[in-house]
């Protein structure tokens, strides 16, 4: 099978590795750097590199795009001028509507893996980015059947889970779960700074729910501006609906009612269980609150202790006081039964639980 | 010294157990539930159990008063009917104008240490939850400054670092680093069900950021309506500054223009970096992400290398793709020789680092 990737980067390379490692394909690469194809061919992310687009895209059975957002469409259209009349052509943009909707050629279909936007660059790909991962497929009415098929068993064999969705869907789905919380992040620090600001110099250290509110404020520019504006339809009105939310909070605040607050409040945590539940197979989620002092080796021997035991974390949290000297790890478990092996162990080394109520 | 606590739970208790330890004071306990009284005798967390109000306070020099938010002010006005001429009464409560300016009393002198809210009930007291923390005090003009000293010097002995702040920027400061994060994850959660909801259940497992970004959301309702309706103004007035904020990024991504949206993010990490920095004092938070695969003993593994090292993590989160096969873990250390360490024992196990850009 020839395989070629377009644009050589972290989702690139690593589509090279798993490509040659599962399908034992031939990979052609092309970059505008030649620096990045070296390093590409170095680490064995590609079989051979590429002198021009054409010559990388001429003999393809499958080519993969994987370009920074604000250059695919050009790319799209540049590859499918020179590509062959049954090669499959994707991209893994993380919007789709405005590429997908440049595009009636059959032989395109739009992809969107959900991995690796925490590293950039070739050096961080690896074999097993996509292991197990949703991999997003947004077919049109245009595209061929044939090619739909190749790509999504190639997407399969590169260990993926590739799942059909309406690109308009693709990108209101990704604004409200990933664009308006970054979004979100990014106001919430120009108001704190500017509430802080204020009130002088002398003003505290933040607490552990701005922190956790404001991880992704300010992330990579390079990435992020691209990401907001090709995706700038749905998430204006995400924005918009966010508007209408914050104005009847508001509302409900000034009242002064209690139940209503109450009643709020309470369907946010049911809601919260719901959505953190979706794609969890082992039973619902459990988060367990152990307290423990913020000293080095604590936090390892309570992981390792868990890890001894086989349990596995599927996600964890620490929430120091401000000035480090006593901390609150959360952890997240699936299923009752890892929740209690955890809790038994965390009591066992003496520090207190807390068992939260259980959603979803 | 005979200190009283009203309200013996988390941080009664806590208060009880410091101040019996550090100051080597009596302290009287009172509480609604009995049930808790004898709780918080077995703990050791206060010396004697009070029949009434009025036997708690009659002769106590300090009163901290921790009960729930929503009956606060009736409980420092009822204290304050029944405590002696020179007695000092303060409370723990996480809002303070509509406490503070309900009294007049030149006795009473609001407070809110900054620590404790993960957790509930005097069994997860501990005589060291104040150590280092923040410790709010409101006085107004109308305290009496042998109170406001004796206050002061006795939060200090319990292990706090009081800081006087007035009681509504107090508030408004609370309302925009605690509560509107509060709001928004709450809005957030609401807002992705609803998205997800419209297209039925075959959408996908959640990202990380819509994961920190929701963490809150929900929190127990039995703390949280009362905060929310007891700082219904300030936590109004932030809701309407975030609604026009928002507005201003929806009309800057419908313009389209790459360099607005560039420089809006742009600050927005720079300003996270500033406020994340504040009150650290070995220099500037780095931070490091680690890739790795998320199997048992993986995350042990580094945490223990790391601690092994004596190098002490101030903050830490998991990233698990949706179907948890690799995961990224963030770390937050303090100081470049801190973080360098860290990397230099990450990248020695193996493991994929990017190094962040520091800020602030």
């Amino acid at each position: 099978m020839s395989i070629t990737v377009v644009g050589v980067g972290l989702i690139g390379g690593s589509i090279g590795l798993a490509a040659r490692a599962q399908l034992g394909a031939h990979v052609k690469g092309f970059d505008n750097s030649t620096e990045v194809l070296d390093r590409a061919l170095q680490l064995g992310a590609i079989d051979e590199a590429a002198g021009s687009l054409e010559e990388a895209v001429t003999d393809a059975e499958v080519v993969f795009i994987a370009t920074p957002v604000g250059v695919l469409s050009s790319t799209v259209a540049a590859v499918l001028a020179v590509a062959g009349g049954e090669c499959a052509v994707s991209d893994v943009g993380s919007t789709k509507l405005a590429t997908v909707a440049a595009q009636s050629d059959p032989r395109f279909i739009g992809g969107h893996p959900l991995a690796g936007l925490e590293s950039a660059g070739v050096e961080h790909a690896r074999a097993d980015l996509f292991e197990g991962a949703t991999w997003y497929l947004t077919p049109s009415s245009n595209s061929s059947g044939v090619i739909y098929d190749r790509l999504y068993r190639t997407v399969t064999q590169l260990g993926a889970a590739p799942q059909a969705i309406d690109a308009e869907v693709h990108d209101r789905l990704m604004a409200t779960v990933s664009h308006l919380p970054h979004v979100l992040a990014n106001v919430l620090v120009d108001q704190a700074a500017k509430c802080l600001g204020d009130d002088g110099d002398r003003l505290p250290a933040t607490g552990p729910s701005f922190r956790d509110a404001t991880r992704v404020a300010g992330a990579n520019s390079g990435i992020w501006t691209d990401i907001y504006l090709s995706n700038r339809v749905a998430l204006s009105q995400c924005i918009d609906e966010t508007i209408t939310r914050l104005e009847r909070v508001r509302d409900l605040l000034q009242t002064g009612d209690v139940a209503p607050v109450t009643a709020w409040n309470d369907e946010a945590a049911e809601l919260r269980g719901r959505l953190l539940s979706v794609g969890t197979e082992r039973g619902p989620l459990h988060e367990l609150r152990v307290s423990l002092p913020n000293k080095p080796g604590v936090v390892a021997t309570l992981a390792l202790e868990l890890s001894g035991a086989g349990v596995n974390i599927q996600d964890m949290a620490l929430y120091p006081v401000p000035d480090m000297s006593e901390g609150v790890v959360a952890l997240w478990l699936t299923g009752s039964e890892e929740a209690h092996k955890a809790e038994q162990i965390a009591v066992g080394l003496g520090f207190p639980v807390v068992h939260m109520p259980t959603l979803g």
